[in-house]
Parts: structure tokens; sequence; C-alpha cells
């Protein structure tokens, strides 16, 4: 298989204000013809480090694109880096200097010495035409590797590399397919889940397994290759198979859904409604359901009753039951899910109530200390959850358990 | 100037889903104490590459920090590539081990074997406990250099480079002090502002002045050096009073706060409440409210009414109200916003209606109207407003144009 690496260039990508957003666009499309990355390198405009960096990569990948750096400044050096390094001299190329003259010239403006930079080309190598900018890129070929400078704007790099090098790459990757899953797992902590699958994964080279620990789920990464893509399919198919067969329903999907999507098209499709009643969670899990487009087919509504008060004259919550029970309760949690389910006329009404800190914990009910709640027509429920991490994280974790148990209760 | 590189490790991050967010936080701070960051790579997890980078940084940057590959599978290298690079054992380190077996049982579960991994620490390094995770992170000095391996997570990294390393970055950046400022406007298109504000910064090579764009509102981030924090901060107090007297209300913090806690503190000051009643946003304002701790000092609660029937059931908008003017409209807004203000017993109701996107647009009503409501004891109001974007950027915008009419009507 074919490796890539992309190096992004610019002062302004290594500051806290801005990060590389091209490469993640090049990755997909390289991927798309079994071409993977095996390193991304951002460089400022500084000349020492952008040649170390580029030396590094021609010696180690078959491909090297950059982004930036092609513009009409004096701390544009890209070119003259990688003219440099493959031991090529600049040259002026007499058309692309008329081509952005007379670009400037139909938009009523006359081209300034400067841009003069920009139509400078490294001997022997392809200029890549750029209709939306004035930068034009260059490609070339340097000891069997292939080389792609792009210019730093996402409009105007994508078409170049589009027409440009698409055709190129299919070219020369030699056939080789990829298939990828993403497997999306809640509810198994991270070295459980790991016991679990290792034996199983291990035992394949291809696809290539990766684990991902995110918030409230592990994700785990497939990438299978071969020389067609039924057989990639088929590889990626055979692995993701015995994963599921192992991990059961703790997987919501296979092909990288978030699990308010997944949890949508369950709902739809059973024509249920959903309401929510929330404390903790603050409006978390009412908004996570509306991110999904179209989620006005199954979510009615939501209420967010912070104070007892609220979840007594909002919820109808019994104010005995809070004042006994307290309000982080699993009865006040099936309370809500009830009340919110009734008022509003959903088929299914879920709640969370809960401490996300990092005040109002007492020993009983510590910070992290969350009931979640579930009502239908004929059974309501809570469950008891003691989550770790900072208020966020806690509030992000109450809101996936309170979508997972509507997952686990109507749609596995 | 200390010259800093950051290297985050990770196969996931070289796919096309994910891309390297740590390494802006950590060149946030990394500035704070003047020290530069002068090259980022992204490695998967893969010894050969990984050791390539490291040493590389290690011959030509002063502090070299990681991220990620630290958790307990087999393909977190991070531990194993440095010690090999830095010529020292991986040691197994009996504390640690015990910290992590009792976060394990504390939770109630058994530690599994393969999380023996996470306490081995190469010889002469100094452990970095993570509360908020199992992976410890490591610090150590070799050649002058000084060396960080972080866990990869945000939660865990944070907090542990604030305690651990910060100090130990002030002290070797040998007498650079930085004052900032975080001004952050809302209101204001960008070059309206930036033809307010250019004739102003401009004059000033120090602070340096960086513009920043966001979803809804602009941050102008001010830097001050010096050789003393207090002329720093002089000389950062001189530039934002002139900015902040030609802006006036525009801006609602010089300290980088969050709208939200702005207003909330400005409620909690006069002893006012607020409730929210939300359709398009889906809840985002009222989750974005309990973002801050202590919210419920000042917030009711709310409701979320995505359906036509909700907004009658839950808020008491009159049927005909919808019927007639359709549910995007100023009057049903205000009628939410005094709604929601009247079932909550909230001094101050606000609400959201309007349409997201992709799709229910119409003719009369296109994609990103929406209307924002706002009523208090005395009076009700609304406001319309055409937002650009996608879904999600609309629902931002949407909540905090909701917010700002509360900071508008009651807080400036």
């Amino acid at each position: 298989m074919l490796k890539a690496e992309i190096i992004a260039i610019g002062s302004e990508l290594l500051t806290p204000y801005r990060s590389d957003t091209n490469s993640l666009w090049l990755t997909q499309r390289l991927n798309s013809v079994g071409i993977d990355v095996h390193q991304k390198t951002i460089v400022g405009d500084d000349e020492a480090r952008m040649e170390d960096a580029v030396k590094s990569a021609l010696s180690r990948s078959d491909v090297v694109i950059s982004t930036g750096g092609l513009g009409p400044t004096e701390d544009d050096l890209t070119r003259k880096v990688f003219a440099r390094v493959t031991g090529r001299q600049l040259l002026l190329d007499y058309a692309v200097l008329e081509e952005i003259r007379e670009r400037f010239a139909s938009r009523g403006y006359k081209m300034t010495p400067n841009n003069e930079r920009q139509a400078l080309v490294p001997a022997g190598a392809t200029v890549l035409s750029n209709p939306n900018g004035s930068a034009p890129g260059v490609k070339m070929e340097h000891d069997g590797r292939l080389i792609v400078l792009l210019p730093g704007p996402p409009r105007e790099n994508q078409p170049m590399f589009d027409t440009f090098v698409m055709p190129e790459l299919e070219r020369i990757s030699r056939g080789v397919r990829l298939a990828r899953r993403v497997l999306k797992v809640t509810g198994l902590g991270e070295s459980h889940l790991d016991d679990l699958i290792a034996p199983i994964y291990t035992e394949y080279s291809n696809p290539v397994t990766t684990i991902l620990f995110t918030d409230s789920e592990v994700e785990i990464h497939l990438t299978a290759t071969s020389d067609s893509y039924s057989r990639a399919e088929e590889l990626a198919t055979e692995l993701t198979d015995k994963l599921v067969e192992k991990l059961g329903y703790y997987v919501y999907t296979t092909t990288g859904e978030l699990l308010e999507e997944v949890i949508g098209a369950g709902l739809r499709k059973r024509e249920m409604t959903l309401a929510t009643a929330e404390s903790c969670t603050g409006g978390l899990v009412a908004e996570r359901i509306t991110r999904v487009p179209g989620s006005s087919d199954y979510f009615v509504g939501g209420m967010v009753t912070y104070s007892n008060d609220a979840k007594n004259s909002l919820l109808g919550v019994p104010k005995e039951m809070i004042e006994e029970l307290g309000p982080v309760s699993g009865e006040v949690a099936e309370a809500m899910a009830r009340g919110v389910r009734q008022r509003s006329g959903a088929t299914v009404g879920i709640s969370v109530t809960g401490v996300a800190g990092p005040g109002g914990g007492t020993d009983a009910v510590p910070v992290g200390t969350v009931y979640v709640g579930l009502a239908d027509d004929v059974v309501s429920g809570n469950r008891r959850l003691v989550l770790g991490g900072d208020r966020h994280l806690i509030r992000w974790r109450a809101s996936t358990a309170a979508l997972e148990m509507v997952r686990r209760r109507y749609l596995v």
C-alpha cells in the first residue's frame, strides 16, 4: 500500500486559533484510492524547518502533499523549499504569469509585482491551474515519489486536487482498495471492552483495528485493504460480524452514526414519539436529539426542571416525594418521566436528575450521582449511575445514559 | 524565546474523522508564558515513525510535549518510544499501580491486567497523577530539554498540564512576562468591527492584537509582553480601555468569560430569575445557561416545545395564533416567553422559534428565519433574525441572540 504524508505550511497554524483542516479532506480522498496517510506535519513559514520536514517526508513516503505557502508574499516559501530539496531551479513560467495577469485584469485590477512570484515553477514540474484563486498548484515526480503543492484555501485546493491529482493517484495506487467500518459501543468500560475483543481483532492484520475512547463511548475503527472493493468489503464485514457477535447490543452502529441518529431512526420506524424531562443535564438530552434534522417526526418536546418547584408545578412530581426521597432519587426520576410523557402526549418519556457538580454534592448523594428514568404507557423504570469527570463530562455521560435507556428498552 | 514542539500520537488522528485539537489549547498555555510552538507532528501508533518524530523534535526544540498513546492497550506505545529514545529503562511504579487499582476499586471494578502497562514509567521520570482518568502523565528532562507525555483526552490532560507543567514552564521561560486580554463582542459584523477598531490597535505593536471570528461572536485577543508582569498588565489595560471605549456595550467581557457566565452573574446580582421556551434550538439555550456551575441560583427551568401542540398545551400559546400567524412569528415567540414565565414563576422568560433547516423552509419563512422573544412582568417583545449557516450554526446563533436579548435589556 502506498504511503502518503501531508505537510501543512503556515505560521497561523501554530497559534491557538487555527488548526489544519485541509488534511481531513485530503485523507478521505487518499484513502478512497487505497493510499494511507502515515504522518502529518505542521510547520510555520520558516525555511529551515520546512526544508527538514520536506526532506524527511520524501525519505519515507510515496506521496507528499503540501498545503499553503504558495501566495505572493515573502513568507510564502513552499515553491522555493521544494525546488531546493529536489535540486531544481525555479523558472518563471510565462504562460502562468499571463494567466495571473488576466485574472487580475478581468476583475478590473492591475497585477502587483509581488504576484509574479506565483508564476515561479520548479523546473520539470507540472503547473496546476487555479480557477478559484491566483496561486497555481504544482505537481512533480522526484525519485519515484509524487509531490503535490496545493494552495491553502479549501475552495481552491479541493477542485484542483480532484481535477489534476486524483486521476494520477488512481493510476499509481496499483489497485489497492479500502473498506472502512466504524463500530460505536456504549455502556462497556474501556479495558473490559479490550479484554473481550482483543482475542478477536489481534487475529487479523487486515483489517487494521484502531480503538478510540471518547467521553462516553468507544469507537472501533476497522480498515480493510484488498485489490478489489468487494474483497475489501468482505474482509471488513467478516471482522465486523465477529465483533458484533461478541459485543451484542453494546454496539449501536457499525457505520459511524451518532447515537441520536440511531435512536431517531428507530423511533421513526416504530412510529414512537419521545419527550424529555431534565434536571442536571439542563436541556442537553433534548438538544442532542434535535441536532438531527427531521427530529420533529418523533420528538414532541421537553422540560428542563431545574428547581424542585418546577419539578412539581411543570411535571407534577409530588412535593412530598421530593421532600422525603430528595430530588436526586429513582422515584423522582420515574415521576419526571411519567409527568412529561403525560403532559406532552408522547409515547415515551425519559428523564435525568442528578448532581453534576462541582457544588451540591453530599455524603449520601455525591457529585456524579445521576438517575435516569423512563416511562411508557405500561411501565416506568429508573437506573442509578455514578459518573466520573467534571461538570461537563457528567452532564454528557448522563445524557448518553438517558438516550441509551431508550435504545436498550425499545430498539434492540 | 524557548521553542516548543507538539507531537500528537494516535492512528485515529490520521483518518478523515479526527484531527488533533489538543495542540490549540497547549499552544495557548505555552504562549502565555512566552514559549512559541515551532512545529506540530501527528503520527500513528507506529513505533518507527514515532521514534523518528521524537528524535527530530528533541534535536531542535527546548520543550517537547506529546499527547495520546498512554492507554492500556497494545498500540499505546508512547512510554516505550520515549524511554528508548532517551536511553532509559521502563520501570513498574508500584505507587502508580496501586493508585490505578484503587481507582478501579472505588467504582466497583476490578483492574484488568492490561492496565498494569499504565504504571510503567521511564527511569528517572516524574509521574503526573491523573484524577480524571487511569493513564498518568510523565515529565522528564533530557539533555536540557523538557519532555512531557500527556494522555489524549482534554479533560485529563488540561488539569494535569496546568497543575504539573505550567509552574515548571514559568520557571524555565526566563523572565518573559505576558499579559493577555480576551474581549468578546457580539452583534457587530466582522468588517464593520474592523473598520471601527483597526485605527486603534494598529497603533500598537505591543500588545499584539489578533482578531478571531467564531460562530456567533468576535474575539479580540491582546497579548502584551514585558520583563515584568505589572508593565505587561499596564500595556494590556491601556489598549483594552481604548477598545472598550470605542465599542461600548457590544463588548460583553474583557476577560474571556462566556456570554452565559456574564448573564448569570448579572442575573444573580439583580436577584432576577430566568426561564426558557425553545422550539428550533431544541434545548440549547437552557443547556448553555446550565453549563455554568451554580446556575440553579437564577435559572428556574425551560420547555422545549417542538410541535405546535406542545406550544399550545405546555406554554398556552393560543392555537388560533399559531394557525393564523404560523409557529415562526414574533407573536408566537412573545407568547412562548410569556407562557414559560408565567408557568415557571421566573421574573423573565425568553423564547426562540425558527427554522433551523435543512428542511422546513418556505418562500415566506426561509431556513434561517428565527424570532427571539422576551417577557417580564411589565412588557414583552420580540426580534426577527435571518441567520446564515447550516443547522448547527443557525441553532447556535439563535441561542446567542436569545441570551444577548437578556443582556441588552437588563444587564447593560
